[in-house]
């Protein structure tokens, strides 16, 4: 998912300047607060060699008493450190409560670095992940509040950057030969990077992606980030002490820029496949399905095929055509609305739990567990800790699918806003269509954008490697059912 | 630790029909309340074949109104339930809210039978207790009490009752060829059931061990167990929503027998060395032991070695014994007392983190982070949501430190009350001595019986596979000298 985030986004001098003493005061003063309070507060730089860590680390800094916060460098273990669990030394500089300990890289090095280079073995990784989980997980629990930022710059700007390093004399001692051995490397470092992010993202330390081109934009984002954490906790250590339901509202400042990740702006929605071309490969594709779609039973592998998308974006047609030739006893496709009665006074991930296909059955979902984090978190149906929860919940039991043996495919039908209101009227002005079309549908219409936040996050925090996301540009349908019809036949080859 | 735990109680049949009417009045009156308060309730039965899980689930389903709960009986999987991810049929039957679903054996098959069985792969245990985990805790955090008996009995009265079982023709066909391959595997099961209670307990759904050999006895404690814990969550949740610190005093009912685990009580503490021998040996083991330190050091192996005991019970000289002949710049004795201010500020288990040995070495720890379960519980210096989640939280240090490579040692030195009389009555009238009894051991003397429950429940939480306690009978100091060696030495020819 990392390769869909735009990073091209900017914040202009003008713009920066007008906000960023806001922020730099309204930081200082939570600091107080929290060193007040005896909230201990840990905050972790990751990110790509020449995304900037230090330079940003110093920004932050700037406002803080620096009576109340240390900078931790995580340099590769040393011949003594190496002696010792990897934990310990992270361990040893915790912050005091109420003060603050910054990570210039951290504990994520077993799960990039040391992993990478060999020093943790592959069957290790697993432990690396679950030991990671734990600690923070103490901590957080122990009264931490945990903020991991991972700076984000593409293969190309990371070059550059190296490259004008290296030009110069007094900057190119930065550059080792293990950066530049790390540059070329860059695709299978994005892939374990990946893998590290979904495995230890967790409502009580999750990561947040910084868009790191622009120094400017990563600079607001990182206070923005900050400083939300900061009073979300001591709002609810508030309640907890007081016993009230008070909240101080948060801060709001007049942003020049939209700060939340942006996954969707980058999708290419003028894809589109030639109309001649279109039924000869549909056929060829549906036929290929149909025979591997045998091949998984006589394997007794599940499939799992999951659409999410915005309203008339296309769903229905486009599982028609995964469908259509299909052997109807081997797949069953599951329509998910709002949960009934009965559904509701379970765990909400239970009915779909009883509805996942047998061995070498293929389940297609028309809607999904996702419903948590979209509809119920923007139409607030369940609460904030829950939503935030759902991502990890969400990932565990796909995982526990993916290990039983399953393939799991998961489809973001993407479309633009102009494209929808286009379908929209189609179907309103349309006797036979007309039924597609309720109040619901302008309603959430008018969400777009608090929707649109919501998808991101999801992409973001629930693409794993055993269940990745594609998403699926759907402005043309025919390239969206041939595409979607792709994926499923390259993932199922790729298995058998 | 289960081959320690006392099975003999027993509880008369007067003395259980003066409590059982009000333990039954009571259940079915908090059953009644959290069908209003809508809180869903998971019971689960695990326990040796013919321990007497039908039986105990009859008691405990009487005074229940029987529209409001479900018994699922767990059989192996068959040929369609095969086909699903395993955890997909107790999905199924979890309990809608306000509701109760009791499982006759549950999701531990897979750890359990399935595992001895091999069609769970020893690569994959770590996975199920994974799963198994998650599981758990999303139901926690959605609001389901969850409590779980494991009916211990052992191997003879196991045989015992099989034999009477097959005796009589109306009962012999409940006894399979499977249930007596089991009984003749007992050793075995009872390591792969030690290794899941370890794994799999925590503060969201915690371990009961129900001594299963006195059908009364048993049925109380289950009874007691059940309504403790549905008390606890029930004021919890009431506390939430009125937001208010009241809190409905426990029920007390006049129980004729100590339900708390035993396992102190079965400790041998006659047990000795001849003194014309001791000399000669100790010689020996300290010699064997530096032998072994030196051997240590040579493949990096770290050592750490944890002395818990009563006050009084010779972990001093104990701790000089075992490293009087080694080399000095190899070990290092740490001794625990309470945490200073800086160490307050901290997370409890900080300050051990950071004295944990390096690769070859050996720390002694004369005291440890045992004290949050044992010193800061029994005296109130923490929260019984912090000592409750500390089990858990030791155990994966604990798991950290072996998966380095660590041996790590646990010796609780018993002695009991009369011994420690004595012995603070010598040091008393001893002017030498008087400087090692201080007021706060008679103050700590006079909570013995708190101790005692809060050390016996440490004992089986954290008695794991990979960091096991050894109980130290310690009335006679030569004795628990050589046998606290003999045990390092054991475990470290046992590595190497």
């Amino acid at each position: 998912m990392l390769e869909n985030i735009d990073l091209s986004r900017k914040v202009s001098k003008e713009e920066y300047k007008s906000v960023k003493g806001a922020l730099e005061l309204k930081l200082a003063e939570l600091q107080r607060c929290i060193k007040k309070m005896e909230i201990p507060l840990i905050i972790v730089f990751e990110g790509w060699d020449a995304s900037g860590k230090g330079t940003l680390i110093n920004e932050l800094i700037l406002p803080l008493d620096p009576r109340n916060f240390r900078v931790y460098s995580t340099h590769s273990p040393n011949q003594e450190e190496i002696m010792y669990p990897f934990l310990c030394r992270f361990w040893r500089h915790t912050p005091e409560r109420g003060r603050i300990t910054i990570y210039d890289r951290s504990w994520y090095r077993m799960a990039l670095d040391e992993r990478v280079s060999g020093s943790v073995k592959t069957e290790d990784v697993q432990n690396v992940f679950n030991d990671i989980r734990c600690f923070e997980r103490q901590l957080a629990d122990d009264g931490n509040i945990i903020i991991k930022f991972f700076l984000h710059i593409s293969y190309y700007e990371q070059k550059k950057r190296f490259e004008e390093l290296s030009k110069n004399k007094t900057t190119s001692w930065r550059i080792s030969e293990n950066d530049l051995k790390r540059q070329r490397h860059y695709k299978k470092y994005l892939a374990v990077t990946e893998e590290m992010l979904a495995e230890t993202d967790s409502e009580f330390a999750p990561w947040s992606i910084v868009e790191a081109h622009d120094r400017r934009f990563a600079t607001l984002k990182i206070f923005n980030t900050v400083i939300s954490a900061l009073e979300h906790e001591i709002n609810r250590k508030k309640r907890d002490v007081d016993n009230i339901n008070k909240r101080v509202p948060a801060s709001s400042f007049d942003l020049p820029v939209d700060l939340n990740i942006s996954i969707l702006d980058k999708v290419d929605l003028s894809l589109d496949c030639k109309p001649e071309n279109y039924s000869s490969k549909l056929e060829k594709r549906q036929e290929q399905i149909r025979e591997l779609a045998h091949e998984l039973y006589m394997r007794k592998i599940p499939l799992v095929v999951v659409y999410q998308g915005w309203d008339a974006a296309g769903k229905g047609g486009n599982i028609k055509r995964l469908t259509q030739n299909l052997d109807p006893r081997g797949y069953e496709v599951i329509p998910v609305s709002a949960p009934n009665t009965i559904e509701k006074a379970h765990h909400y991930l239970r009915r779909f739990w009883i509805r996942m296909p047998k061995a070498g059955h293929i389940s297609i979902f028309d809607r999904s567990w996702y419903g948590r984090v979209l509809d119920e978190r923007v139409e607030g149906f369940c609460s904030e800790a829950e939503w935030k929860r759902a991502y990890r919940e969400i990932n565990e039991m796909e995982k526990h699918l993916t290990n039983f043996g399953a393939i799991l495919l998961k489809f973001w039908l993407h479309i633009d806003k102009d494209e929808q209101l286009k379908r929209f009227e189609e179907r309103q002005n349309d006797e036979n269509k007309q039924w597609k079309i309720t109040d619901e549908d302008w309603r959430n219409r008018k969400k777009w954008d608090m929707y649109k936040i919501a998808v991101e996050e999801m992409l973001f925090r629930t693409s794993t490697s055993h269940a990745p996301w594609t998403i699926v540009e759907s402005n043309s349908k025919p390239y969206a059912r041939l595409k979607v019809l792709e994926t499923v036949i390259s993932s199922i080859e790729e298995r058998i």
